[in-house]
């Protein structure tokens, strides 16, 4: 595994379910082949839109598995955890089941620059030093707050760091100010993907994001646009974000932005069934018909959302 | 004063300065006159994007007042403070100049429902229970979380709770939860005004919000989406906030977003310089440049954006 | 199992280690040992200063059945987990091995009433309605605030609902409280067992706690004072209450806490190491000193802390 | 002022109100004469705990003026406020009255190093690089984690910066620290008056401090232990701490703590009423009760608490 780089789309996936709450395989696998054919160069499963709290050690690492059977492409897990030891474990299965890396996210207690830069050393040293890992970083749901200098600190430390899942809000000046260390020397080149359903994809691209690392319900609208941005196309990329945008913020909700995925994707035909497992919530009629109409506005802008 | 009622646009005014910090009170005026003329139903001052806490107390009441001048709607003042004492001085000066009412955001601590209700009571107490409130629900910012029963307490308990500025997020199902006990009589009637930078402004008003009391660089546009949405005109509605949705997107960015405002604000010629005091930093000079980039192309789509 | 009787100490074990890491099976007999011989009245493992979340599921299920082999009291098991697949997971294997009950704590991002006793309904129905369990109430620790009428609400709605973990601090006036509405007839008796390493059981047991619910390095002397203030012995109970409470303080602190204990547990010769799992740090030199000087002054005042 | 020095009871002065809720002018001198006579070295008004968010500009400047007219010891003013505004405002008013200089809590929503170190700059800069500051470390109340290295920071950066009110906790081992790289030569001598109502005053002053800045309702205890742990009467001091220690553990508590503690100083007839200002509240009947079966035992084994 080359830990150099990430670049183009590591599509979050989520987990797809049955209407009883069992885990749809079928489903899987027509997700994971729906995401290669819409040119993603990776994907992330069991993150946190992927309902990983919800499922025990023996369903994540089946899970895991499944999508492994048919990726050609790095597949990245989520281990995050409350502890080191169910970490470990879960890394250990998985990597030896074929993935590339780990993505770690840290604790909401984590409040002080050392603190956070401790818990990455001893997560890596945890999972072993030669576990690729993804630094999450999400304030708005983690509650955890690092400045430019801690991901230095943590990429220089840890020479299994791989990429980072950039998520924070507003991070703008975020990807600026590490691409400038990188440029005067003072960091080495750290691959960043954006999150935060990809709600400022198109500015982050030009900030020096290599790509997308994001679940929103059309991945291929992230693909074309990581492309048009990286051919220098800037108001075509931005034409295609804006005509999303609408969805996009819809979805970004805390809360009912994984309902709206999973009704979309059903709606598309990629899995057959919208059930979120407790504590998570069934969309309300109100917001069916919402995304409805945002579905049929955005059918006229962009084709492939005739769904 | 009618608390029964509130609706259109509230505009969130935020406080012009100088390059030096100072005052200015030309630009109050010329910020006033140009609210007036882009039809706000009111105006609130000295929000928390008014900068609030950055000003003393003779300040506040001076800025007041020089709005209440000219200001021909109700003016609603921030009075929101660590305790009620300052809370006190602040609503008896703004009321005797000729305030409509204050609008009271709850301290950061609150942790139970009833700690919320409590504080609101006390709060309206310390005021003088004549004095008409406004709810500030920003859960984003105060890290309180009301729910649709304690809001429906407060307004219970309250008569001189005036009207709700909702921002949580998400929070289309709250507006929907309220009017339903409206509507099945387990509630007086609850103006609601949405802000959070109008980003569900759309959706909002379906859901039966009475308007929007958010400070939007493009005020003019919250009117004419609150007047299209009232008449039923749901496409235009929609065609008019998505044109703009990017812009609002990037100035809902906390941190950021009210120097973005600001800039806009002085390039459409309505206050003379977007400085603001401290600990607020300037726009960079990259974000002020996708900021003239946004601007750009929203003039393609509304007129009005040619600035 | 009788769910309406919990009382005397429900001491919380610490989970032993080699230094190395490994578990120490053989302090964890000597452990379980000691502590029937000071005469508990249940025991609790696998919480939160069981150091639980550094235990995969295989260990922790381990630990649980080591215990039971020897207690002959009613063990308890905590079961906190980020999700309900894992909760369930655990629950299940412990109960099967013989546990009388689990312990649930609430994530640390419910912030509203609502959200707390849903919670606990989706938690009680992910275990089983048949599985007794314990309410910890920890603010200081989990961040979230119940309110006498919220845990009212649980235990109402729930069977199930065993007895509160007590921890709430400052916490007298809410055991009055719900002492007060059994009294009166609004709620059904609820065992209350305190916690937060004793701090005010003194107080505690007069305001109508059943006993103690937590882990102090001398839980022989939690079983007196419980005894003495039962039995009205209300100055003999701060006789020896205050003799402890220098060390009670010192080993309250979160952090540094739980190495004391297990340091002092090493030095009364029921534990075999005081290692900690990462992240917990041993004591510093200065710490260990500062220990050994509060037992040496203990051991005039309470003849069994001659260590 | 000598801002190199800061040593001995800064004691934390409640604000003494008539049963209405006036501020008690003569209960205010009493009070400043009383702790005179108990040997303060200094004091400090408007904190935290002297209700300072409940009083208005002028009653704050009217309470400090009333406290300067009497007491022979530098005074302290706590100037925390939501915005440097109100922060120079009452800063000014207070050091032209002949205050020594102000104390600053940081803001709860701090997250970073980087964040609070700014904050002390830009604070320090509102206030006047000449005016003598104390940083205020209580995480506790106002959850903002500072490391020692942040504290160095600080107080590297900005030579007004006066001495430590050290709350942490746990704080043992962030008083080493500093005092270890005092001694090694890479910070500069930082005095650290603790505070956290004394509950490890014992030993914080073995760790290093300078005395304690705190107001537990017999300041004369503490003068005496900060005395004898200077004259190296280990034992002696620990014997006379762990007399309060109980009554110490009582006051500490927040909520009811201010209310114990008026309550006490209304008993030593020290103030005349213990009256707080909303949202606080009165100690319960039971509450009380313990507070007086405390002051009871207490006086058993130090004189001066017979009252």
């Amino acid at each position: 595994m080359n830990t150099d780089r990430a670049e183009g789309v590591f599509v979050i996936a989520p987990t797809p379910f049955h209407s009883d709450g069992r885990i749809d395989e079928s489903s899987v696998d027509r997700m994971t082949d729906f995401f290669l054919g819409a040119g993603v160069t990776g994907m992330t499963v069991l993150g946190q839109l992927g309902e990983a709290p919800k499922m025990d050690h023996a369903e994540s690492v089946s899970i895991v598995k499944r999508v492994l059977n048919r990726a050609k492409v790095p597949v990245v897990v989520g281990v995050s955890a409350p502890g080191f030891a169910a970490m470990r474990a879960l890394t250990q299965d998985v990597m030896a089941a074929g993935a590339s890396g780990v993505m770690i996210a840290p604790p909401n207690t984590l409040r002080t620059d050392d603190s956070i830069v401790q818990y990455y050393r001893q997560a890596s040293e945890a999972i072993g030093a030669g576990v690729p890992f993804v630094i999450q970083d999400y304030p708005l749901t983690f509650s955890v707050q690092m400045t430019p200098a801690v991901i230095r600190r943590i990429h220089t430390e840890n020479p299994s760091c791989w990429f980072l899942k950039h998520e924070d809000w507003p991070g703008l000046e975020k990807i600026s100010q590490l691409r400038a260390w990188e440029k005067d020397g003072s960091m080495r080149r750290l691959p960043i993907l954006i999150g935060n359903n990809a709600l400022f994809l198109d500015f982050e691209m030009e900030r020096g994001a290599d790509g997308a690392n994001t679940g929103y319900c059309f991945p291929d609208m992230l693909v074309d646009v990581v492309r048009l941005s990286k051919a220098g196309k800037r108001d075509e990329a931005h034409d295609l974000f804006d005509a999303h945008l609408p969805l996009i913020r819809y979805e970004q909700q805390p809360g009912p932005g994984l309902a709206v995925r999973k009704y979309v994707m059903m709606r598309r035909g990629i899995i057959a069934s919208d059930t979120l497992r407790k504590p998570g919530a069934a969309l309300t009629p109100a917001a069916r018909a919402e995304v409805d109409y945002l579905l049929a506005r955005l059918s006229h802008k962009d084709p492939r959302a005739r769904v």
